[in-house]
């Protein structure tokens, strides 16, 4: 069930063919740190389950430890205690990383692009400049012709 | 009172017309974290307030709780216990990650707009070149009607 | 056996020619990384052994702590008490800060260059457009020297 | 004695006159980083001293202190507990995270700037044509002046 709605968010955040690849990427990384985290809760309470000073009981506890996980706050309220605990954990603070790096990148390049926006429009205005110079050196040759035909 | 002031700060930050959009992005999520800090620290006591094993007892405590959350660093020292204080808690990391995102970009927005300066200059060299090329073409011109009228 | 192992691997990164500047470094310091990771697992239980209430005393809770160290997330389950164990944490954490740092920006260059592809190709068109005109003017000067000439 | 020391070193940072702007402001913000963590680690004793429950008693576990909090680890083995002793914490995080976003868009930008050389040269060498081309035309206009001159 989860997967399957999950699929889709991400084919609907995917499938707008005509938006940038940043827009995507960052896009498709939130869809998959949101998946990541709440599989990841759900792994990490079943990976601690029984263990000797395990505090990762619960599912709503579970759910908090992978937000503070994701962000790389790490209250150390909660914290994995088992191997397969902590690969859960290891997996989860990745993906936060490189969700939040693609953020980052995705809105830097959204700056970026505006800037340039304004040096754009200055070379389009060249590239018009040009068709319309050599336009007018056609015309001049036109001229140049009439007078060699007229004579 | 509060949000009074604060809109005041954001229309000041955004009211500039003349900037960037990079810095006013930048400028705006600064403001940003700083209404939801404050906004976070005084509703995570509210969350707080009466729950068994609750850390974030005092105003002043939570607004060091909620700088330390905002840059990700999470001592331990001080963290949310109930449902409520945790959604708090999010909000506060999440805002506090997007800032820093944010603050980046503007950095390396503004970073490569001036190394891309230097190649400005030199296309900018390349469209008055373009310019001055077609005028002594068209002098040519001049030249070759007068020659031809001439005979 | 280790470090021949992964000079290997950084090779294997690093040969690739082809391979832009942007990817070569992400790579490589991902590579570096998880060398650090690896090497300071091993440095900071002997740095810790036998120091009083050090909590570091195995090889598989050094690799937790170093995974949760590299990406700034610090529980706070284990940490390093003495002067060289901390050295050893302080290198970890600032190469892993280091790591991110470029896979953001590799990121950010990748969605850059991206966004500029466009741009790219229409001034490639312009490019291509400036050959054409130049080759019609040319022809127009065949047409009048035959013009000349035929008189 | 420090801080004549630091300034010197920012001055050498900053000194060299052809570096781009964002070396220069990776270096600054990595001078002033380390100028923050050692005045900090200083200024959090004072601020400390008997404050009750007070972990952050002598220099060498201050500095290690400073090292988590500006590189946003956070372990909770240290941390301050008085109102003075927070404000430095504060400040220590925010040039932290502040440098390791310079840090991260000085790479972008150098990586930017090498992914756009390629591009830059490729728009030197239309440029070049520009000016080749020109000057055939100029070579032209020539021989028609000839052509008509000898009739």
């Amino acid at each position: 069930m989860l997967p399957g709605f999950l699929t889709r968010a991400v084919a609907v955040l995917l499938g707008r063919e005509g938006r940038s690849l940043h827009l995507k990427a960052a896009g498709a990384a939130t869809a998959v740190l949101a998946v990541v985290m709440l599989a990841g809760s759900w792994a990490v309470v079943g990976a601690e389950e029984g263990a000797r000073g395990a505090n990762l009981t619960s599912y709503p506890k579970a759910l908090w430890w992978s937000i503070e996980t994701a962000t790389t706050v790490g209250y150390g309220d909660f914290f994995p205690v088992t191997p397969w605990g902590r690969v859960v954990g290891a997996v989860v603070m990745v993906v936060g990383i490189t969700t939040y790096g693609m953020v980052t990148a995705a809105l830097a390049t959204w700056f970026v692009g505006r800037e340039q926006q304004r040096r754009h429009h200055l070379a389009h205005g060249a590239h018009e400049l040009g068709e319309e110079a050599v336009r007018a050196l056609h015309e001049r040759f036109d001229r140049l012709e009439r007078l060699l035909d007229g004579k």
